[in-house]
């Protein structure tokens, strides 16, 4: 009963045999091989942007920092949501990347930053000067790290205020699947069509082994892509097995179906969770992963039933039972119906 | 007849056939897999030196950027040969990582640095003050960017010269196991008891799809290594599946299997070249490279033969047909006897 | 009526004085002239700390930035209020010098922050992996840039939780003279006696033309700390004209007169605000700056009246004349008796 | 007899007197004072360049630095002599205020780089790939470093191959009026006319205390100067005592005096070096320094008879009395026809 992340999950079958069918002899390295092209075209026709520009890279720490080092300036402010996968969980490598931009946040009780917030803290236009960090660009995750899921509304409220002030808007998508079939929308929809210039595709979490898409919906801001790719040691000689997971990610709908998957039995979880008593759901769990507060007492049941999960706030293991511990349950496109129900069963 | 890089060939189905076993179910991520420590194990076994660090990234940049971040402080000065991939193919990526440090170019007229030109290029010992770029690590490479393989002698002399200097030696590995293969001597030999204090140990380029390791001798210097390649974002988050393959790579002798042969490719193509009165052989060819100077006319003959190889300076296809040019023909592990045989027909 | 920055007075003249006896023929540069050597042993003395290291920089933001440089690592998180010069006046110096170390906040509704809400910023030891920022240095501004000093039991507080948890502590001290002024203490025990590491000690805003010492309680710290000036370009070639500023400041206790001739205008300012029933001062206002809301017409009869200082928040000139604004007002050691009260005589 | 360095020397008493005269009450900090307005039509008239963009810094390093900041991309070399400044004496400034670009050196034999030279070091147009540094600005000194002055042909040669490439050039200008001086042309003739885009325009070493103008030819190179300056730490408040000291620097020609004076000095020790035989020169000495070598037992005798000089070699007062030795003799605007003569009468 695995829930401690989607990281931690086996890639697809389908991917496994597309990096070995793409093992066939000699090809041009470096992400110049003909299946790129092909993949980049498809990119472009999945999310109607016939101009996009795309490149892959091996992980999502990658494709985040490449991408706000193509966006923002050394001495930028990048505007984040105080939950921000880029703000806690990488290392400063924005920062390293950017030059030593900053990274501001902004209030997010549920984890969407609203556009008021927003506003608050970049300021009013215009009152910043050379001694001040200057409006850079703004970075939305979509799924949030607390699992819920902006509507496109937000989103487009963000863009519009990015618009009326010279900014772009960057999305971390490492869970753009899940959060796509958790609105029901198309993938233009949700980014350029909603202001979004551009975005990290996630593959990764999603049933591929490590590959993500810098998707550049303005392709001006993609020019030094390749040189900062380059600099930061991550582009591929062997570039095809990358090209090769993305593109049978994208075949046959896998990547919809597999985050369809992955989300269902987050509902089904958020069900089970909801109908019990000692269950305290924090966040609305709109696509893969929740957040709950339970007893010291139940969560040790659970672990010792064998589930793996975080607990984000204590040990679960020693203190006093009744005190509530908050854990993050998320769960990937391999976990399954009958894990989950196992999984709740440990609860009663 | 793929003679244009071993970036270019294919990964051997060992390897491959690894990463399937490996996509088994859910495991710890970001390295703490149980295979990792099975790894580190082997590899220090295999270099005899049971208190090396060993981490695991997917570009050979990366290797030797966050190494040399390890080793370097930015205002450091880095000794490398004047052919060095450090200093002309890495996109600047070590001056990236080490926040940089300069990279200061030793002569090395058959791709090789004697201890002598280096010391020469460092100047005297206390002759640098606060204005200068301070004595920092010497960088060699190992099978050397023209085809040649430092001696034990050479390196010993260049890792006596640093010791003495209060310096440290890495040593770019990339064609690590062809250069041993030339050598016939122990991992051991050619590395930490030569004087090498970290290395970067290649995969890629001899039959995996995308894994070198990081080998530290001296494990004070890998301190930083997991935060600085956090901060690069190369921290796999499926990790397993760079594991599995430098387990399969090191499995039942592969490497030096795979590296054997392209040696004896490359032992048959040189032959072939010596023996052709119109090919200049420029530096020893002593591993898996060389570089020849041919005929504008051969180049193109070979060609439209059906070769794939770097003509260094100039285009094959239009000029005078006299004028002589730089080949660089790279042999893998996957490029047979029949094809070089093929290739050297050609010149005929 | 200048009550716009420290920043905008003229230098004492003794300072001046001072500089024209420096320019004496030849003298050794680069900082090895003569009088460093005797201006760092008087420092030394002030401080009763025979062994720390000092140096000379022209700037705050220099001093602060080439500091924290020596304390934070590139993955460092620096702790600092939320209203910290470093974070929001040095268009990220701090970032730049650290190559991209992060700036976390911790709240400080007077200006200062308190070590409970510290600690909670830093969060439980231990509880960082390689995924997070790491805990470095804690940076305090002695005057808070909101007027307010903190006490010695609240330095040492920090101070104490520093040693505890392994972290090092910087102080700003722009305004160093006017805070230890207004505490009554010796330099000593507003500093290393309280945990204090390294010091920014500003000259530039109480009389000088433009030096800052740095000041490492800490010899270990400043190891780096002139290969890291001369490579931010901060070393001068004429550098006796950096120490004969701060020598003459420290002669005669001539610091300690300025600081207290513009905690004395400030102190006459605020008894005067406080007189009035318009002003409500926002901070206590304890050394030579106070923050005060006006209704926008008394701001508007002031500006017309003579005074200048910021208006942080809105336009002075244009909108409802009832609107409060918030404005900066700074006394430096020339203004004078005289033309604080010209100002207090345009309140009423 | 000071030939140490025109760093050693006092700074002319006008510019002192001129920062007494700016020390008036109050003025706006940060560059906004009216004398830098001022200050910036002046330099813009004597370069005839209406449109130049022009910003004070305190250190040569720190305006090379920030200006080849403006002008290089982290992915770039930079072209620059083997003897070049910003290579040996700036303990990697421009790496770090780059982001990491390259230094690539050009022979220069005489402290001169050819255009030929230059363009062999560039390569062939397109050669270079994402994988290789990127062409970026070609750096020339004047007067050289090694006291050799760049003819106005040998400038236009390098401005017309920058142009022809699409490179942008950039002098370092720290003894720009001895090299003025040297050539008897203009100011403009020296820099944009011959393909200049932006100056390091030197006050410091020819009797200023600490000021240097970055001046942009082309403006837009210059858009991003402030941000960076301040980011650098390098932006002085108190900025009129910048401002003070190049106006009086550039008032009534004293800065062509003072250069006229320290040249002239260099000649007549230039002279008296040509007429003795034991000294050999070793490059052109066309302005104010000159490099000559000597027996150990003379360049002995001039230091006991207190003359004080750099020995670039050796140790002047250990070791074989025959053995040459280079000196570094450095004349500035104070030294005087009188000191020349006595340390020429030294070598008799």
């Amino acid at each position: 009963m695995q829930f401690a992340s989607d990281n931690a999950g086996p890639a697809h079958p389908a991917i496994l045999d597309a990096i070995a069918r793409a093992n066939d002899g000699h090809q041009r390295a470096y992400g110049s091989e003909s299946a790129m092209e092909q993949l980049r075209d498809r990119i472009r026709e999945i999310f109607e942007a016939p101009e996009a520009e795309v490149h892959l890279v091996a992980t999502g720490t990658a494709a985040n920092s490449l991408i706000l080092g193509c966006m923002a300036r050394p001495w930028d402010a990048i505007f984040c949501s105080e939950h921000a996968h880029i703000e806690h969980d990488e290392g400063n490598a924005p920062e390293f990347y950017t030059g030593g931009a900053k990274l501001s946040l902004v209030p997010a009780p549920d984890g969407r930053m609203s556009a008021a917030d927003l506003e608050r803290v970049i300021g009013t236009p215009g009152a910043r000067s050379f001694h001040n960090a200057q409006p850079g660009p703004i970075s939305i995750t979509q799924v949030t790290e607390t699992g819920s899921v902006h509507s496109l509304d937000q989103i487009r409220a963000i863009g519009d205020l990015a618009r009326a002030r010279g900014q772009r808007v960057h999305m971390d998508g490492a869970r753009f699947a899940n959060a796509l079939m958790a609105l029901g929308c198309t993938p233009a929809e949700m980014t350029w069509k909603a202001g979004v210039d551009a975005l990290s595709f996630g593959g990764t979490k999603n049933g591929c082994l490590g590959v993500e898409a810098a998707v550049f919906f303005d392709p001006a801001l993609a020019q030094e892509f390749e040189l900062r790719r380059k600099r930061g040691g991550h582009l591929f000689s062997k570039h095809r097995f990358l090209s090769a997971q993305m593109q049978a990610y994208l075949a046959d709908d896998l990547w919809r179906d597999l985050a369809t998957r992955a989300n269902a039995a987050c509902a089904q979880l958020v069900a089970g969770l909801d109908a019990h008593s000692e269950a305290e759901i924090l966040y609305p769990a709109e696509a893969n992963l929740v957040f709950v507060t339970l007893p010291r007492a139940t969560c040790r049941r659970l672990i010792e039933g064998g589930a793996d999960f975080y607990v984000m706030d204590g040990d679960p293991m020693q203190g006093a039972p009744e005190t509530r511990l908050t854990a993050r349950l998320v769960c990937d496109w391999s976990l399954g119906e009958a894990r989950v129900a196992q999984f709740l069963s440990l609860l009663d």
